[in-house]
């Protein structure tokens, strides 16, 4: 079930709300089995790099709060558990130097789309009174708090939605154009070059937003999906996965329920970069030291999660109903995914392991305390 | 229409939701009313009492936000009036300084019970960009925000709401038994004590909880529903109405409706202060300076709305619909008020002006630096 990776959060598509059988809370367990291989790494690198001793929140002397946002919460449960691991690897920290009499008050900020289902989110909030919850509604790729408010900022596997479709691929003049597909995978090299430069710019505008709302020294864990830098989509069973999608809508399109021109004028914005493209555009950006690029090791019940076609259909429904809905009306996914389901059972790819080529990528940064470059002065 | 204040916001039974012809946020007119003659004095004040050249916030050279919180905020428009003057007067306050170039960036906290309906609240937060908007789930009688988080905080017309129904009311073996009524409207002297002691420990929490999330000196702005010192709520409309509406009930009842024993057992949680309960409290509390506690004024268009008929019952619905499903279960509520519309045009106390006795009372108070009382250290 390669697809259930595209479950993520930061979109004006939000995820299914609620926590019916189609909603994303009962259908997001491969994101979980990312947090739960990045808690580890976590622990250490916290444990490494964050220094409450000389931490400026103590420079308030009325003030002792530790800030954590986490951006592209969608509405539950994986960002609890993220929150508590960032939480339990911070205590750690402050009990490892004996300074459990100064140990902050803890402040979260669960930060996803306006349209995100905040109202479940807050039912579920874990009744531990371990910290005080606050929601942020807005687009991760624009301030979404004051300067310095953040002490540490996590996001996870939520960047590869990408902020819009580059205008190129639905631009039937330009080389870039995408008739007859639905993503990148397998197109011209043009339309792939469109994601990537998107990708790049969203990118770019998240780390800019992050370093402002971040503390100097402040923290920050990205876990992103992308493919190892030797690997294209297109050898793999996600890119499959978005051809057969692409071909049942081409199919329904040549049956008169859709139209080729809606088709034409669909794509999906989801795009997934290497490690090496991670690196590079942290780099050009300047406002962050890499303490650690890995990639997460993912489970073989994982993987047994990914490939099973009763799990792929509903995580479909989860990630892309509302998209779909909004573009090609009410009753399209229904018939969409019966299709789906009939060509996944007869594709040998989508149901072999070693097609699984995608990777989570743990990104471990720190928000640099000066920055000498002009262009990113903070 | 003198139930519309009872419109209120932070309750186990959250106001109506979404912006439908039943909904809070479009039967809300009364508490904007309060919040527009409040205006003026809150500028006053927060020109009065806002010293920023020497505000806390200075001392972290990386951060200079001012964090201003609504408790009871509904799902709006009237808590984003209220967010807008509070940030117009303190930008006034700036300007007057000459310390525009000092000018913070606002964090504001709306702030309401995790069942309020935070979806529409932020899909209606105006697109100005002035400041940024997080939402706060759970009961503002209790801790919802870091030690020393707040510059600002601003609570209208939400206290009369009682953290709960004081348990005498519903105990058939105590003097203070509301048997046969649903306030403590016309009741006996128990029973309004009963309220009474209640509204004291409710606004003791509020006020503790508060003090401890203001930066010392920290400024609060309360708007609370009462009644002056010398006037008994039976004496008045909104009294009248109570007991009408109760009386709606009975008749209900007798009509096998609902059972008598539904109606001793619901009362409404709201009691209304006067200014020298008010004051009282404040004191004894202790963690607070009063700097000013004014009566508002009612406008005359104001009171012809609390004279309508048809606003008075889409008012009932908003804030009681909930609360009323809850205990009596579906469809009650229409036949409900469809008696209370015939009794209010039969009753000339309800449409009378003269008997429109309660008033809005705005409480000016600042956070004390040092708290003496060993009780009440912060």
């Amino acid at each position: 079930m390669n697809m259930a990776q595209e479950i993520l959060d930061n979109s004006a598509y939000p995820m299914v709300g609620g926590d019916g059988p189609y909603s994303y809370a009962r259908n997001s367990n491969y994101q979980k089995e990312s947090l739960d291989s990045a808690k580890k790494m976590m622990n250490e690198l916290i444990d490494q790099h964050l220094h409450p001793e000389n931490h400026l929140h103590s420079m308030n002397p009325f003030s002792n709060s530790f800030r954590v946002a986490d951006f592209g919460c969608s509405a539950g449960p994986n960002t609890f558990h993220a929150v508590h691991n960032i939480i339990e690897a911070v205590e750690n920290k402050y009990k490892s130097l004996r300074m459990e009499a100064e140990m902050p008050e803890f402040h979260v900020f669960f930060n996803d789309h306006v349209n995100n289902d905040f109202n479940t989110l807050f039912r579920n909030l874990p009744a531990t009174g371990r910290y005080f919850a606050t929601g942020v509604p807005g687009s991760f790729y624009g301030r979404l708090l004051p300067r310095s408010t953040l002490h540490f900022a996590h996001c996870s596997t939520a960047l590869h939605w990408l902020s819009k479709i580059p205008v190129e691929v639905t631009d039937k003049n330009s080389p870039a154009w995408n008739k007859g597909r639905i993503h990148y995978t397998g197109a011209a090299r043009e339309v792939e070059d469109a994601y990537s430069t998107q990708f790049g710019k969203d990118f770019d505008l998240f780390l800019r937003a992050r370093a402002q709302e971040l503390v100097p020294g402040g923290l920050m864990m990205i876990v992103a999906v992308g493919f190892p830098d030797d690997v294209q989509i297109c050898e793999s069973s996600l890119g499959e996965n978005f051809n057969v999608l692409g071909s049942c809508f081409l199919d329904m399109a040549k049956m008169g329920i859709i139209t080729q021109e809606m088709v034409d004028s669909f794509n999906l914005h989801f795009y997934y970069p290497s490690p090496s493209e991670l690196k590079t555009l942290i780099e050009v950006n300047g406002l962050f030291e890499i303490k650690k690029i890995e990639k997460l090791v993912s489970s073989i019940a994982n993987k047994r999660v990914l490939l099973d076609v009763d799990a792929c259909i509903l995580h479909l429904r989860a990630v892309l109903g509302e998209l779909i809905k909004e573009h090609f009306g009410e009753g399209v996914i229904d018939i969409l995914l019966e299709r789906h389901r009939e060509k996944y059972i007869e594709n040998p790819i989508l149901s072999d392991e070693r097609y699984i080529k995608e990777a989570s990528y743990a990104v471990f940064l720190k928000r640099k305390i000066r920055v000498t470059s002009r262009r990113n002065s903070i």
